[in-house]
């Protein structure tokens, strides 16, 4: 398996020149656009890795899956179902021409920036700061990875910066979709988006989703089988952004990128991947890091289609 | 199985007054609401049947994912691939408001109309005629039917009122996309969409993308694997139009319904399912055939996520 | 007057050079850019021309101010209204991206394509023969011009390439807004916006319009004052298509252009006028067309606002 | 005159109880529907008035010509044109499904919510305490009522419960259009929209803008013709928000509607005139107040159509 791994990295490492390190947010374009990462974590929890595997960077977007599944776990399929649809939208992740119809309808989801900000009223605390440790308390558990912080430059770049998201607030408060305060809820959210992970770790995490809730080693349940499989399905139809069908056809399993340049894969039942690369093309999405995993997926036949 | 089945059918027939029957097509408001029938195709090509199983019905829209083959078979992915985007779109199966940008860019797919009209002109044939003939004659062979016909009064029904299908054919020539005469191309959807077919044969044509283009009892390979796999992502994030992600939580598998009140659904490795009941929800989906694919499911085990 | 006129000609000739000759129908891409002309017609009847003023061309979109004042004539307001709504639609004149709620509401308007087409079916006769031969006898009245004609070859090319258009009508047959046969409606249109005019037709045309329907020499009513008022609203809050708040602005005064390259102004209470050269912008709107009625307006002060 | 105007007022009376007050502001909501007033301020000057004429009301959206008027005199007209277009948009006030497109180019204007907002920027002063101030006393000289004040109560209650508006305010700044500190903007923004008018206020405005720009009884010269223009070009396209080609057709003269009931119309070269009545349609408008209008520009002509 490493051999593969390290063949993977060396065969894609040219993709890293094809694409442009997130810029929208100042501390993110000082990210190292030749970096290269891949983690693969076995059924029985083993790790194998190639390039720069233990690398931290922001996790971003991939955070998604861990409000969705904190906020179903605190408030249940229902009230999570009712709040936000899971339906692709045909749009980019931080679009906000949404049609009223649309807005109160199922089509937005928990993978977008308006999905995932009004889920994180869902999830349980006094306070937006209770929230976000517990956030990040989940985090640590499923990566396995009691360590893993705050990244405190990228988090204040991002709340300095953040417009678009304030306007998605603002816009969820405007359509009465959402109550609590605007600050408070888009400082949570910028928090969760500045966690440092590494390839390793977004594996972990994966590979408890693989495992419907299961820890892989101990065998514990940390979740309901029936929220990884909110979370997975999620992740099929939504999980690359407008990228998602494509990803389908050409990798075919679960996955989630953030602009971080960390993308996530699930492959139920088998493993959990990761793959690293801060070069982002147009939608957002890693570069060489979708080049990695469909290798991955080729030679390990990982489509689940 | 056949008492899982017949228990499905017993538990699900009360959903068939929940729907109502496709209307826009006049010919198709004489369908009989209260049929309700569910098919399964194993992996050694056994078949399991219970209620209206053996019913005919037109195949609508479940022809669109044979409209793909064909093109793929007869062009090539590449071919397919320019012409036809496949993310989903957050839109109805039948809408026309596509920007300049989601025309020309990735976001029509091959299972909505637009997309499934602009693949027939990539189906090899000197006339639409051939092309339809070709059609008919691979829906015969994955059903393993050579009886399948053509419904003449559906068609004519179609052919006379399909005035959104014309409006989409002059927006894909208006757009420079396609070149074909309208009406013939239009004569050939609407004949490939009124193909007679039950829920058996769409089990059985399920099960050959279920084994990735191999027949199972034969083991004969009827087209490449790819290509399959190519069919089953898309139906996974597009197949049941803007109720795909509710799908993929609730089911599972990739699958595709039409108007006559008709579900395929493929479980990659194991299995073709299929679901019939005319009466449909606002999504132009068969009400009683989720519940019996999801009840399915879940007794089986049958999500992919 | 007739001084004015030539300096503005003088001044103008350079904009012939800024902008393109229609190309989307191929008849209408062998005009010559060169051409530019003005035409006022007073109060009194009087006749000012300058620079190529009785060269003819296509009336094109010109027409649909004609077709609204016909639809109205033979069908009351109350219809015309109930059909077709008046308000700007914010997109270019043969979009089709309108929302359903947009199509069956107040957003689109008489002089998009969309809206000129549907109000065909409000023009009486017993065939489309009738009502084409209906509205050029309507032309040729308000022009004072028996010998407006029919340019055939412009005619048959629209017919042959209007894939726009066509599937203009089929939306509005999906939509159930209108019942007729929509090659005929589609014939009569076409010829519609085929009849060749001079500036000096459009400048008499737009005269009786000022004057309310009127005929300034003989004091005849053409058509009833009311009438006059909907064309000329409509023309000032969508004549000039997505330019028509700039037009307002700008120019200031009710105004409609064509893609043959003509516009035609109407000063209420005082006077037609019209401009001519087929270098269009970007909209559709003729460049040095615009700039000559800017010129105009300013040396006669004829903004209404 | 009185006659006509008390006339008008009797007869409207029953349009009161045709609409509702506005209720997205909790103060506005507490507003009289029984209230109506007109009053029209003649070419030399007089006023004539009738019902609640001089009832206070906060101005709401009848501020953005006044903001439009002293972006155009602190900044000119090429950095106004620059900033915000002049189309109307097809959609309502505080819409903001718009493509990136639209905001970038010219589909935002001076009369909705977004276009307001942001011509905000473009008034001069060191603070925006101070453009309040600045745009306060304009609002008291065009008005000759050097004692029109603050609504606080509505001011505090739009500013609590702003979020359509924030939403607004953080898309502008999302794409670059503005940089300005977003709650001292909307702030302004909000002051601006409660302060304190009446029908009179209101008609004297009008007045000047009939005038274009010049004070019609000292004849003292307030702001450059080619000001009143843009103005009245902009309300005669865009003032009556998706109402306007409606307006246009029905009463016929540039005219501004805010949702604290008052419209104010301008005749140029005429007259200024005004109508005020809480009770709104769904577009916003003050029903009794559009009748009023439509009687009053029919009883005297006054179409400029």
């Amino acid at each position: 398996m490493n051999t593969i791994l390290d063949q993977i990295v060396k065969e894609c490492r040219e993709y890293t020149a094809k694409g442009h390190v997130a810029t929208y947010i100042p501390q993110l374009a000082v990210a190292d656009p030749n970096k290269i990462g891949i983690c693969v974590v076995s059924h029985s929890g083993e790790t194998y890795c190639a390039g720069d595997c233990f690398d931290k960077f922001t996790v971003q977007s991939v955070i998604k899956p861990l409000i969705l599944l904190l906020a179903l776990m605190d408030s249940g399929p229902e009230k999570v179902r009712a709040l936000v649809g899971v339906e692709a939208t045909g749009k980019p992740f931080d679009a906000f021409n949404y049609s009223d119809l649309a807005l109160t309808g199922a089509h937005i989801n928990p993978m977008i920036n308006t999905g995932a900000i009004a889920l994180c009223t869902l999830i349980h605390g006094e306070s937006y700061d209770v929230k976000f440790a517990r956030l990040l308390e989940l985090t640590r558990k499923l990566a396995g990875n009691q360590e893993a912080e705050l990244d405190r430059a990228v988090y204040l770049s991002e709340k300095k910066t953040g417009s678009k998201n304030r306007a998605l607030v603002y816009m969820l408060k405007a359509y009465g979709m959402i109550d609590d305060p605007a600050e408070e809820l888009l400082d949570c959210y910028f928090r969760a988006c500045s966690i440092l992970v590494s390839c390793r770790d977004l594996a972990q995490i994966a590979n408890v989703f693989a495992h419907h809730g299961r820890d892989p080693l101990s065998g514990d349940r940390l979740f309901p089988k029936e929220f990884a499989r909110y979370v997975n399905a999620t992740l099929a139809t939504c999980g690359m952004y407008d990228g998602s069908g494509e990803f389908a056809l050409n990798v075919g399993f679960p996955a989630k990128s953030g602009v971080g340049g960390g993308i996530m894969g699930v492959i139920p039942n088998k493993m959990g991947v990761a793959a690293f690369s801060p070069a982002l093309d147009k939608r957002g999405n890693s570069v060489a890091g979708i080049r990695m995993l469909e290798r991955l997926s080729q030679s390990l036949e990982l489509s689940i289609f």
